[in-house]
């Protein structure tokens, strides 16, 4: 069951963002930071929304983070997407950005947009993306360090 | 002369902003909003650097705010940058972007970002960009509004 992430998911949050394997440790920081935000301030106030896949026992089965972009109209940004590894290949990722899709279209969302890397580590996400019907619409070259591009996907909503 | 931007240039740096023609309101208030953290937190809490063109009798002939993007290594944003309406054609321009690239540059940017819209009337912008030895890197479709796209301008430092 797709749900609003409440304070409880919190350290299995943290835990999926760690064993994801494909975030490095300032990621992972700064997805505690807006995790700290989203429970302080809330989300229109933070302006990060956070959902969470609960399995059997309460168990996180992964998450989806997503908000406004500043100064644009109906842009919103999926911030982090993760799947605890445990529970791949069972469809949690469609389904959260399924989920994701649909609350930010229902705040108004025209785009989704969903930024990675264009190394090898990250083309089961690009693929992921695609076949979730995103477009590869933008790539700025050498963005996260020399050889490692930005490519940015798109989805009208 | 170009120098780090002090409290007595708010009142200046604001009107240049609203009188700038383009920039909407939201964009305006945004301007005010960020120097209010500058001015609150400094530079480095806030991620917001602010340089202004001094004149005669500090009169402010323009300004730029840039400041490194999350997650990225060496990656710097220019978020505004708009000359006194009084003084344009004088190169103001070009010496704030200058000045913004060797201060960026000095703090360990690889990439200066500066994002535009893609609509006539950001033509004179766009063009001004490529001058200064930019790209138009990436488009990304509708973004600000149906019919209006964003256009990221790079410049490799």
């Amino acid at each position: 069951m797709i749900v609003t992430a409440t304070q409880s998911d919190g350290a299995q949050i943290q835990e999926i963002a760690a064993r994801a394997g494909v975030f490095n440790q300032e990621e992972i920081d700064c997805v505690r930071e807006i995790w700290e935000d989203y429970l302080s301030t809330g989300p229109e106030e933070c302006g990060y929304h956070f959902i969470v896949e609960r399995g059997d026992a309460e168990k996180v089965l992964g998450f989806a983070c997503y908000g406004p972009r500043d100064l644009a109209d109906g842009v919103y940004d999926l911030y982090w997407i993760a799947v605890n590894p445990d529970t791949r290949r069972g469809g949690v990722g469609r389904r959260l950005l399924t989920a994701s899709e649909e609350a930010v279209h229902s705040m108004g969302a025209r785009i989704l947009i969903a930024e990675t890397s264009g190394t090898p580590l990250y083309e089961p996400t690009r693929k992921f993306y695609l076949g979730m019907g995103y477009a590869a619409e933008a790539t700025i070259k050498d963005f996260y360090s020399e050889g490692d591009d930005l490519v940015i996907f798109t989805k009208h909503l």
